[in-house]
């Protein structure tokens, strides 16, 4: 494969230096472009566009041709997982996703199959291989998988929830059920982040949306505990060189739990303190984020004071990656996303000489 | 008025010695409550009782001759400040609250009157008062109100939102008339707490539900700063010797500022670490909470071993306050609350020897 021209993420993540500090975004594609929503039209809905890699591929590169952004991420969806381990995922309009055969019985938990991702997931492997070819090694390729505990939130509830009433029954009533399903999910995310490696995916991130819905010895027990697994297994195979960011929302009162998982990155929430994160890490592991996305609903000059902000929160030095502390929402100017961009690539450079 | 017989809350919010760890639980009074549907049933509606002082007092009555409460809590709405300032409160079934006069403009911040709460929501104040003369001195009553930040998302959005988008358009936007906003309701809110002291209010909390979906820096400018203005006028009058308890939900990250802030006691959430926030705040401030709602869906032993593991978490001594670290869910068995707070009865002296 073509030899990688811009290594500024995959530096930072290690903690080596950089000559400014990298910069992508959280759903950088995404609805707010209008080229995505066209791909999207063409697709005929959301599922068809992940499950094409030409598709997956062409909406990957978009924000690349708009912005110097230093790393593509893939684009699929957070619940592939569970829709290949038969579950049936489907779309609502203005309900976000479901699931047609929710997991709610011991006996849907025992049915569950071992997922082999070159098999049950081969649309979104071939959408990692195109992207690697197309990419040319212009940037690093990011992959990634819901957490276990995320997934699981979907699987058991059928869809967005808002209270976890289901999730949080079988969890705090039935913990060893509860386990058995996060630890099929475990071995699952494991062998579906190893072959999207396999595949070229130079990063993965774990995104764990939900586990900041849980108190602090839950977090570990039914979330960090199975990212640890994960980390662990890439670390035991093909993934021994890839580094692993785990983004936890909620998850800023947690962080010398996670730093101690063998991650390489943190991604934070917006709630998060990026500095007071990096001194409570001391420099052990890189931290990745944090704007708020609702600041790109602000005038350009707020957009740069908070991007100024940030960068002097974290301080001088590597190991910081320029984010949103979620994903960038469909309202959004793509302008002002340009805006924060631009910013990182001016005020940046004077933290790294 | 009678003699206080239980000072336990109040002793613990003075972080003076106390023979257990006092206890009460938010939305005690609720529709978890056989009696409070009944009663609810009776009135008609929400808005039907809390603006009936001798139902509202019936109300915050019901869960004290159930379980042996440290406690009452004044029944109310956390909306009773926007909707007494014109803005029309109703409730959608299955939607929450709503208003049907939303403030959207610069026009609407600058035409709200300011209010004077003896006048304006005098079925409140009514209600503090028939609740003391009711309680005769059996336990403290606490008031409260929702934090100036967190009624102004309603009052932005016009109802519940999971986005807050316009609130955060307005805040970042247009700071300086998200301030007026906030200015405004800080006024409101130090008057509204000041009559229900005066009424025979022992205690208040502020409610700031919404101030956790702000970045650290912008909740300290949106949220936190009124909250001290608040705290600070009532010290300088009718509540100088009342204690105040500020409870930020997702305020976890974020405790040595709200300490900082002239209250008596941070109310937690279950996502904060109870042990971690008393040796972050060493202890100068008293702590309340933080059991995961959603626990009391699990078998009594997991109730029990969960009220033992926060009481060890937070060590020997006085400065604590039992609760939950959000209100009590409709499901919940009120067997699994007795569960609750017997474990606390049985379980805490050994902390207080």
């Amino acid at each position: 494969m073509a030899e990688l021209k811009n290594d500024r993420l995959l530096r930072a993540l290690r903690r080596q230096s950089v000559d400014r500090t990298p910069v992508w975004i959280m759903r950088q594609a995404g609805r707010y472009l209008p080229e995505y929503r066209a791909t999207r039209a063409r697709a005929g809905g959301i599922i068809e566009l992940f499950r094409s890699p030409e598709l997956a591929c062409e909406v990957t590169l978009q924000p690349l041709e708009r912005y110097d952004l230093d790393a593509a991420i893939l684009f699929s969806d957070i619940l592939t997982v569970p829709d290949a381990l038969g579950l049936g995922l489907y779309f609502e309009a203005g309900e976000g996703p479901r699931f047609r055969d929710p997991v709610r019985t011991a006996a849907d938990i025992e049915a569950l199959p071992e997922l082999d991702p070159e098999r049950d997931l081969g649309y979104v492997i071939e959408a990692v291989r195109t992207i690697r070819r197309a990419l040319g090694g212009r940037v690093p390729l990011i992959g990634f998988s819901g957490s276990p505990w995320t997934l699981a939130t979907y699987m058991v509830e059928g869809g967005s929830t808002r209270d976890f009433a289901r999730i949080k029954t079988l969890a705090f009533a039935d913990p060893r059920r509860m386990h058995r399903l996060l630890a099929l999910l475990a071995r699952a995310v494991t062998s579906y982040l190893e072959a999207q490696i396999r595949a070229g995916a130079q990063a993965v991130q774990l995104f764990d949306t939900w586990g900041g819905v849980l108190g602090h010895a839950a977090y570990r027990e039914f979330s960090l505990q199975y990212m640890v697994q994960i980390v662990e297994g890439l670390r035991a195979g093909a993934g021994r060189h890839v580094p692993v960011i785990v983004f936890t929302k909620g998850g800023g009162g947690w962080i010398e739990d996670i730093a101690a998982s063998g991650c390489d990155c943190i991604g934070l929430d917006w709630t998060a303190d990026l500095g007071a994160a990096r001194r409570q890490t001391g420099g052990r592991i890189a931290l990745q984020g944090n704007m708020d996305p609702a600041i790109l609903r602000a005038p350009p000059e707020r957009i740069r004071a908070e991007v100024a902000a940030l960068l002097d929160s974290y301080g001088p030095g590597s190991g910081h990656v320029f984010n949103l502390g979620h994903g960038v929402t469909p309202e959004i100017d793509p302008e002002h996303v340009r805006v924060l961009v631009e910013a990182v690539h001016e005020l940046s450079p004077a933290y790294h000489v």
